[in-house]
């Protein structure tokens, strides 16, 4: 069973997504990871979500570049909470997936995240709160994760003023 | 008891919010709504988030405008889903509101929707998704309604060919 | 008989359309004209597609604003060339709508016109220009119609002068 | 005979055609490949438009960067499809380009392609669904294609799950 | 005999060129202006670049919106400056005028101005600077308007303080 | 003695910055306004620079639009702490003023404020702020300011909230 | 004591900040130097405002990229003059930090810097100039800064002419 | 004597602007080349602008960076025709550079060329073109210059073919 089904549109985005999956890896979540894409594979791309959604699927997360529509097209397919991330590309820096990715019409909800690996990462974030709404125990480990972040932006901060200490 | 907390960054958004208000009770689900200021009363904000939690908030929607960082404000204080909505002004057309909105830091996602009216009921849409992740018969309604969407669009189809044969 | 398909993504986006039906009529070719949403009526999508070719459609044309992923959707389904018609909105100015339209995956490729109704009457114009590789008395109309083109052009001048001269 | 006539504004757009070429090729469609400038090399522009009508071109392919008007003058020449490709460039990422070749005015389409090698590449795939209106067995090939191109994605999703399982 | 040649794209940019009229008129400058378009009237602008020179021309002005193509195709017809005046238009707001007249390619420069109306204006002043570099009586001219330009940012700058003194 | 010295580009700017005078006055600032142009009247700006610092001005605020050089201008010719306020016209909705006034080469910064009327209000509080450093009054009456700002958010709540119960 | 509190959102952004810290040690201005983040450590940025300000901080310096909060959150929790610093990030380029930094709403100003570098240069500059309105030992090392350089401007022209010359 | 009076804002530009000195030395155009900056050494530049003019100088070059003011300020401050070269930088790819050099305001107008070394080039032609107007031996090297350019193009064409043929 897979509470999260990320798809992605196309493999030279899986280095992009790859921070997504580590982070529900170690919240402990159970995921798919699907290569589709909502033009070369638009019959597939449809399979994939009714399958993610029989499996038990609570969350998609889509990560795709350009004129990304992926999550679009599994958001017109589901009821279920959709994640988009755009994926930076050369020439216009990714603005053209944010935008085909947020601009989305009435009805049909992406949840977008900021572009490329900031992005998949949040993605996950976001799933994992979504999820913990009714476990309270995912809730606990968020909570502690956000306390190490915190705790990490003081080491850093401590590293940094070491660092110019002996410089 | 609000299972949605909705924020606003001035009054002058409350336009703009008026169409999630409107959806949330459609679907029947509780929800308040406050003028809060990330920068003008941020102590008020960070009450209001601890308030809306204990009140049973489940997601937060907080729709801003220009260097829009009411939502991002909120999910640094929350383990909830948070849902930005960023909003159009005059001279750069809200694109630095959602800049402002979707480019959050790793660790603290913003659900960001799309601009305005549109973003503010997909918002509200987006809220019933998750909330409907757990409640079958939110999950129902959402189901029923999709559908009349989809019928809608039939039916401005063929109102729109009626009116081209007249003419 | 419909040799042009034409969709659009919602009743609002009729009026940048107008054109493109006005100029087919012009030249006598036979199109069909409805509304359908690559994201609130995905079935109905696919459905006009396969029926529009059945019916003997040449060329697709599509327009849609914001995140226009119509044009894209219909292309993913056909081998019939697909004209896709970015429309203006508020706030971004239809940036949104461009991007989202021209910047189509490998293998999928969408003709992008200009925003709104010069593109709208530029997607029939090319409509007409495909269409006359096959038919001569098309290709005539179409040279024809580029003499009183340059000839417009010519006239326009003519009444400016005029015009200044007066003043 | 060439089928279509392709021109680039200056060889150092050689490498961004490249694919185009493979694809005709690879479809056994016959085509040219010329460099010409819209600005430094007017005359034989226009020359060239002519001698590739006589020489059987129904579809012209054109690619250039920032202020990219080949497309456009071409299309000025001839009452045949014009496909654009903008070719992207250091500093603005091909923003002049992409606008550069599809905002045309009304009359004279540029059926504009996404930036650089990725529509390049549509460029040629569009101009084979053209041809293929009228030639069943380039449909065939085209049909046969896009069937490929699904199981690719297939393949490459297998491909990545079966490397993350050994990671 | 006419010193200044000005095109216009189309007849609704004659309200922009006006300013530019006005202000040649001022200097006593002869021009000539003409609506030709570079994609509609391809021929009439080469013949009327070429009457131009003969006329005496030693400036050209040309203004259009979209992918204002007019002052590049004009460019590459004469050896004379060409001055690029981009266009606003509704949706990317004069973007796409602005970057198709400005990014030209090595060898064929166009001296572009501000957008609409106060890059007529300052066409005309350029081109008066310029046949101000052989004819003294035209620069005395320009001298004196510089200084009337001064006086008057200082004339508004009392007014300003008086009205503020009497609210 | 003023010191604040405003200077606006050209009357046209006189309705933005009119909220700046409004502030200061509220808070008892002294200050001064000029009309006058980096580009049209170079020396008086200069001229009006040095006034400005003899008469005992601490703080500069210039706000100007499109290619806004003026706060440019005059931190090229004073120690003293320049505020910049760009401001919006239309096309380019006041990128240019944005871009053309805040990125300042090393040594010379201007301090930029957001976009029309906010950036001017905003400047004025910056200058108080400034002046507040050595003015224990002033920085009471900012703090008091600042807590009205807040309570006027909770009220615009209250009666956001009244006016829907009312509805 | 610190006259100046540096804060950065992330050590990522030590290098671009590295040339502030330079500047004020040139001009002997005390600073403080503290990795925190609007979103992932908000109550240790809280905190931190509060101690530099008990510690005699004048003005606060926060570098940050993409939704570039920093800046604005400790402006809302300040009376002192807060400038902020946009760092550049791929993708977007900074487009994203510069208008999250800059367009603050009215009565909470961010003075805002360029990009990157040189805009952590030039937010050390500004506060020297601040710093330098009660403290005329600062107001003359800086007035021999500027002459610096302008001689530095001479001298690197001299150097090019001279490079030229022998080339 | 200098007929052409080039200035760049820093020695870091001197890479761009080498184009424009090659051609004018092509042409046998005498120039001067300096360094400096509209902003850090104010005072030289307009000594620069009078010494040139004093020199003979006819045309004016300014290439600058980001908030590129320095063609603005010559323009300000002499009658002869100002070229821009906006130069490109990291982050906004020199969009920055682009609008502070092309949005100047009415009556100070500033000829604006293409971003980085083609634009340098471009203002190398144009110059020439200017000075051509009233010097036939020059406007012969420029029509020699034209037909080789085009001839070049052709060449390239054949050797891209026969490059082609062998591979």
């Amino acid at each position: 069973m897979s509470r999260v089904a990320i798809f992605i549109g196309s493999d030279s985005d899986s280095d992009v997504i790859q921070e997504a999956c580590r982070i529900l890896e170690d919240f402990g979540v159970p995921f798919s990871l699907d290569v589709t894409s909502a033009h070369r594979s638009p019959d597939r791309t449809l399979r994939l979500v009714r399958r993610a959604e029989k499996e038990g699927a609570a969350v998609f997360i889509a990560a795709a570049g350009k004129a990304a529509h992926l999550a679009g097209v599994v958001a017109a397919h589901t009821l279920k909470p959709v994640i988009g991330v755009p994926v930076e590309s050369a020439g216009l820096g990714g603005l053209d997936a944010l935008l085909s990715t947020v601009q989305m019409p009435k009805g049909v909800p992406v949840s977008t995240m900021a572009l490329g690996k900031t992005g998949a990462a949040n993605a996950a974030y976001l799933a994992v709160q979504i999820l913990g709404l009714s476990d309270p125990a995912l809730r606990d480990k968020l909570s502690r994760h956000r306390e190490d972040m915190a705790a990490a932006v003081e080491d850093s901060s401590r590293a940094l003023r070491e660092k110019r200490r002996r410089a």
